[in-house]
């Protein structure tokens, strides 16, 4: 049983989802390892990760749109001292994922076919943010 | 340390809790692994996995209607190809899980007593959804 | 590859958030494993597991707040035999966490500078919970 680790980095642009499937994948792939366990783990509190169809763009803006009213910008917050999307950001964070683990079969992670691995962004400033990557297998 | 793989079809008959508890402890006793860490992963973005009380079907009527107003099929989405509960299911599935993992102690996942793992179908349609098991251990 | 497991109770005091983090560092250290993957795994459905920020207490009255108002208790709930606050209990269970899994290097979680470890409560009154940790690694 062997162990690896790697970190990713990932420019956003403001609000909104980044495919991270691609690097992951490839990552995986270098290890070697056939079977196990991938786990991602993203070091923020204000951007999250989510599994998403990866195909059409449209659904992305519906998730953006929809995120938006369920989390309003607008509301009272207490907490707002990086302005008005701090609080929200924290929201929508514990909404969705800060983990992911996904089982590795035949040298990767066994995605189904319309699934794609994003990382969230929740503030309106683009951010540079950090996921490690964690494999565990043989 | 093992590592044991196997994939379960659930057929869902529309929205709604399916509990696939049994299969799943089922399979990690006949594995014969005492102590590990099992993985679900479910490959689909329109339906998704959730731990809840394994007791009352009311629980479960409240879920349904709860979702159905967290996540309205009447909004104005612009990806609506497959239907008005297209964009609804995918929003479900990121407020709830693609993945659990669970501690295997004893030959069994510590769930609590009042714990059941579901299957939630997020489609109005009824469906054959995949799940794979991931189990790592000795 | 070695495997440790672990449980800690959280003493709660009703609706609310309990930071966890020391205890769980603190039981990854005396494992003396350096490399590896902890799993978190709370045995309850009105209760969760979070990743938020551990320094303004400020955050943690805005995100009681907006839960209180995204899964209301004067909601008509077909299941409160144990009073208003059931049935919420449940839906926020499900909205959050119920397992959290975190790779471990140099012997401690990769949490990020400003993550904090929480148990979520989401019953009125007081709880003693129970965490289990899983620690996989060497």
């Amino acid at each position: 049983m062997q162990q690896d680790f790697h970190r990713i980095s990932v420019d956003t642009r403001g609000k909104g989802l980044t495919m991270i499937t691609r690097p992951i994948v490839e990552w995986v792939r270098q290890t070697g390892i056939q079977t196990g366990l991938l786990t991602l783990w993203c070091q923020h509190t204000s951007a999250s990760l989510t599994v998403q169809e990866n195909a059409d763009p449209t659904v992305r803006q519906d998730i953006a749109a929809y995120f938006e009213d369920l989390v309003p910008e607008n509301r009272a917050y207490i907490h707002d001292d990086e302005g008005p999307d701090d609080m929200p950001a924290h929201l929508r964070t514990m909404l969705t994922n800060t983990q992911l683990s996904i089982p590795v079969s035949n040298g990767a992670p066994v995605l189904g076919t319309w699934q794609g691995l994003y990382l969230f962004e929740h503030r309106r400033q683009p951010h540079r943010r950090s996921v490690v990557l964690h494999l565990m297998g043989e």
